[in-house]
C-alpha cells in the first residue's frame, strides 16, 4: 500500500533521489550505467510498477497520483505529494509530466537467460545516442522482439531520456551485455541463432532474403559509423534494406523496426 | 558564383532574415507555414542548394563556406562569412553545424504534378509533430516513397526543426495539399491508386495482406488520435501492423517506414 506523504519544502532530504535530475551525474555513456532509474509521468510510472523494477519513491502532484491508485495498491512505497512548483524547484526543471517514479538497479540480466526461450534478438554495437536507444526498445516492444543485447560501445539504456523515449519499454524488454565482445556472439551461435548484420552496403542481401533462421539476431551499429567489420565479420550474413538511390542511411531505430518487421509481417 | 561578404556586427540588417530563429513566428502549426525556409548545416544546406527551393542567403563560418565551395559555384548568392560567436548572437543560440542556408518558399506544388508518374505516397492527416513530420519525410525518402501528401490539420513540413530532422529530405521529396479533405482523396483513386488507412485495430488486415495495389497510397494519422473515422471511409481498407500484444501504437514515422518498405522489401 503507497504511503502518501505530503511535502511543502523543496529542500526536504527525503527527495534528494529526485534532485537536479539535469546534472546528476549517472553515467549515461556506459551500458551499466549507475545511480537510479528515473521514470517520468503516469505511462512510464505504470510500466515501471509493473516491472522487474524496484519502485523505491514517487513525486508527484495529487492528481497523477489518483490516476496511479490502482497500479499503486500492491507496492509499499512513499508518493511525496507536492505542488508543480515545488517539483520544479527539486528537478531543476518544469515537468509536464507531474509524476517521477524512481526506481533502484536490479542486477544486471544474465546473457543465458535473457536467451532461453527467445527467437528474435537485437544485438547493438557503437549504439550511444539515448534518443536512438528508447525507440529501439520502443519498437523492439511493439514488435515483439525478445531482448535487446549489449556488444561494444553503447550507452546506458536506463539513461532517463532514454527510458522516456522508449515509454518504459526499457522496463520491460529484457536486455543483457554480450561478454567478450564480438566473440561472445558464438553464444548465440550455439543456441541456433542465425546472426544477421545489417548494413547499408548495396552489395549485401536484401533483408527480406537474409532472414531465413527459425531464431533470428539482428547486428546494428551506429548511424554513421555502422557495425565494425569486425563484428560483422563474426556474423553469417550481411544484410541491407533496400534504398532510394542518393539516400543515406535509416535513423538506427527504424532500420531495426524494418527487420522487426521481417519477422511478424505476416 | 558565391559572393563571401565578411561579417562582424551582430546587428548587421544584411543578417535579418537569420535573427531571433527560435522566436521568429513562422506559423509552424499550419501546413502551408511562413516565412523563410531555414536549412542548418552543411548537409542540409546542399540538399537545398540542389533542390527546387531558392537559396537567398548563407551564414556561416568560413570552414563551412570551404565544405560548401563547389555546391556554391552554380548559385548568385550571398555567403555571409563570420564567426560561431556572432552567429549565435544573431539567431539567439548556440549553433553547432556552425552554416545556415536561407530560401524563400516556393510557390506550392499542385495535386495533380506530384501524382504524375507516383506510385506510392503518404497521405497524412493530423500529423501536427515537427520532429514526426521529419522523420517522415527522411523515411520516405530513403524508402522511395514519391510524394507526401497532406490532408487536415497537419503542421508546416518547411519548420527549421521539421527540415532538420527530416535531413533535408523535405526539400527533395515533393508534398502537396488535397483540397476538401477527406473529398479529395477521390482525385487519387481516380488516378488508380489504392487508398490503404493504418491504424492500430486489431480487426484490421495485416498490412503485408492489404497492399496489393500497383499504385498504392497509405494514409497515417497522428500518434493517440490516429485518423479520424471520416478519413478511413473515404479509403479501400484498414490495415494495421501486427504488434505485440500489450504496446501501444508504433511511432508514426515508424509506422509509416514499415508501409514504404513493404513497397520496397523485393
Amino acid at each position: 500500500m503507497v504511503r502518501v506523504l505530503d511535502i511543502t519544502d523543496p529542500a526536504d532530504p527525503r527527495l534528494d533521489d529526485f534532485r537536479d535530475l539535469n546534472s546528476s551525474d549517472r553515467r549515461p555513456d556506459l551500458p551499466e550505467g549507475k545511480g537510479l532509474v528515473i521514470a517520468e509521468g503516469v505511462l512510464v510510472a505504470q510500466r515501471l510498477l509493473h516491472s522487474r523494477f524496484r519502485a523505491t519513491a514517487l513525486l508527484g502532484v495529487d492528481r497523477r497520483l489518483s490516476e496511479l491508485q490502482d497500479d499503486l495498491d500492491a507496492v509499499d512505497v512513499p508518493f511525496y505529494r507536492t505542488t508543480a512548483d515545488v517539483m520544479a524547484a527539486v528537478v531543476g526543471f518544469h515537468l509536464n509530466r507531474g509524476v517521477l517514479a524512481a526506481a533502484a538497479r536490479p542486477p544486471a540480466l544474465e546473457l543465458d537467460d535473457v536467451l532461453a526461450g527467445a527467437r528474435t534478438v537485437a544485438v547493438l554495437e557503437g549504439v550511444n545516442d539515448h534518443e536512438n536507444l528508447g525507440s529501439m526498445f520502443r519498437n523492439a516492444a511493439g514488435l515483439g522482439v525478445d531482448a535487446v543485447l549489449f556488444g561494444g560501445a553503447c550507452a546506458d539504456p536506463l539513461y532517463r531520456r532514454a527510458v522516456r523515449v522508449s515509454m518504459g519499454h526499457v522496463l520491460r524488454v529484457p536486455f543483457a551485455s554480450v561478454p567478450d565482445w564480438p566473440r561472445g556472439l558464438s553464444r548465440l551461435r550455439d543456441r541456433g541463432f542465425q546472426l544477421i548484420s545489417l548494413t547499408p552496403n548495396p552489395s549485401a542481401v536484401p533483408l527480406a532474403e537474409a532472414m531465413t533462421g527459425d531464431k533470428v539476431a539482428v547486428l546494428l551499429g551506429a548511424e554513421g559509423p555502422g557495425l565494425t567489420e569486425h563484428a560483422m565479420r563474426a556474423t553469417d550474413i550481411r544484410a541491407r534494406i533496400p534504398m532510394a538511390p542518393g539516400t543515406d542511411s535509416l535513423n538506427v531505430a527504424t532500420a531495426a523496426a524494418m527487420a522487426f518487421y521481417e519477422r511478424v509481417r505476416v
